[in-house]
């Protein structure tokens, strides 16, 4: 059965854009910014292989691929609103890929709805290796209210959401390294948890996301800052899960994909802080102090200094 | 010696960044856009041995990129300002690749100070299959201005810039089914011209470039507009080296990659777009007419129907 390049965008993509992608039929998608606001533009790419899987569940992948770029603008603090993707599609995908495009645009379209998110539009072509998909995330943020890396201040008090390396040891469950009982890691590293909290700008002196491991993030954010970060190991959360499969702190702080928020607080804001992530109840934790200087110090409970052979990941 | 991701966005990518890319440092770009305008978006991937080849001079190869994206501008008439940049690199570039990279940045930089772009974000990242770029160009148009396709009436003329075919016949070239003693042919596969031309909407009711193939595109544009298109072969502008080649109607009327723009223009504003064409030193060819009804024909100096065995290039 004949099926092509534009049946695919008829059939699966189509349904998926909203007004600004002119029905996916012009040359561009044209978005009306909202006045007064400035637009937030985040792109990520994932490779078969490297960021997911060929096994993965087919409606996890696109929404994974979303997800990663939702953080991206929760980083930020802007909404987002709309997106552009990109797939270069292997044979396999080209020739008998009906099932596929079906799965995969329905984990689009469920992740559209609970993020509010329109397709704008995109580009499909073949290549002769891998799935390789990119989206690019546009987002809404006022022109003061903008999350930034680089204004982090001696005195702040570090924190981050939700809990670290559950990702990370997925990745090693899908690898074969280790047992997952409760699925929760393998689920962490399939679709992590933007969180798009709406108003930190008044509370928050600077932010990222944790993507690339966290101890190469807040030295991302500390020589962003002209700072420097020291993480207590032991304030770190880790779930449940993490603590069951006995995962070193290494492999927690160093694998990144957590998809978590990064923050550099002023001390005087702790309460505001918490008030806000509980109610979004998104947990919101404690873990280390912006100082003078520079780079990262991770220490123990006894204040021991702790060293880690890689802080996380480089793509190459 | 160690050469990662990091080096390659310091050395080579940071550069290139403008204001809105806060120096690649931020987790996105924040684009403040022009009241009351538009911001038109458009995207394009680009395969190895697909859309481009492993021995094209690098420094072409995104160029090429940016340029398939700036023609997407122009047929929108907006006029660009920012792109973003993603890279799934193979193997060989990750390994020994700092002359690639030099030279692939300065094709780069080549093209933004060309046409006054800069680099706002992007992402890297490996992948074992061939290489694949992905660039988001962001663009700016006023509210009434942009050039849509459906937008063609019955009794307009159709335009189409430059000439049509050359770049299907340079890739023949390169795939070694014909000679090219000009170079002209490979010349206009590897670097198309984007026809980037203000002050379009005042004159023209309907535009796209051609891209896929002429007469796939006139289907495109038909069907936005619900009207049809005839086209008179005899009409259609030819290079002097497409001719020399002895290229059939079919390999250029079909062959797509021209980026050349098609235009539906009233036929009362004959003399002002040659006006403003002949200002830019673009030629500008009549090459049909829109009707009432649906379709495309193209027909022979005999007024003969021509058909196509295909009409233009689909990705899979």
């Amino acid at each position: 059965m004949s099926f092509g390049e534009f049946d695919v965008i008829d059939r699966y993509f189509r349904p998926l854009s909203g007004p600004g992608g002119l029905n996916l039929e012009d040359d561009s998608a044209l978005l009306r910014p909202e006045p007064n606001k400035m637009l937030a533009v985040s792109t990520d790419t994932m490779v078969e292989n490297v960021h997911f899987f060929p096994d993965d569940p087919v409606e996890t992948i696109g929404r994974k691929l979303l997800r990663c770029n939702l953080s991206d603008m929760a980083a930020m603090g802007a909404r987002p609103f709309a997106y552009t993707l990109n797939l270069a599609l292997p044979e396999r995908l080209r020739s008998s890929s009906e099932e596929w495009f079906a799965l995969f645009s329905q984990g689009l379209a469920e992740d559209q709805a609970r993020f509010d998110l329109q397709l704008i539009g995109g580009d499909t072509t073949s290549t002769s290796g891998p799935l390789v998909l990119t989206a690019t995330i546009y987002g809404s943020v006022g022109i003061k209210h903008a999350l930034r890396r680089n204004a982090a201040k001696p005195g702040d008090c570090v924190w981050v959401t939700g809990t670290i390396g559950d990702a990370a040891l997925g990745l090693k469950v899908l690898q074969g390294a280790m047992a997952d009982p409760s699925g929760i890691l393998v689920q962490r590293y399939r679709l992590p948890e933007p969180r798009l909290v709406p108003g930190l700008s008044r509370t928050v002196h600077a932010a990222m996301d944790v993507s690339d491991g966290l101890v190469q993030d807040c030295r991302h954010l500390a020589r962003a800052s002209g700072v420097s970060i020291t993480l207590e190991a032991e304030l770190v959360p880790l779930s449940d899960a993490a603590r069951s499969v006995g995962a070193s702190p290494e492999m927690c702080f160093t694998g990144g994909d957590d998809y978590e928020l990064l923050l550099a607080v002023p001390s005087q804001k702790t309460e505001a802080l918490r008030e806000i992530f509980a109610r979004c109840d998104i947990p919101v934790t404690l873990i280390g102090r912006v100082e003078a200087g520079a780079g990262v110090h991770v220490l123990d409970k006894t204040g021991g200094l702790i060293t880690f052979m890689r802080e996380g990941w480089q793509h190459f």
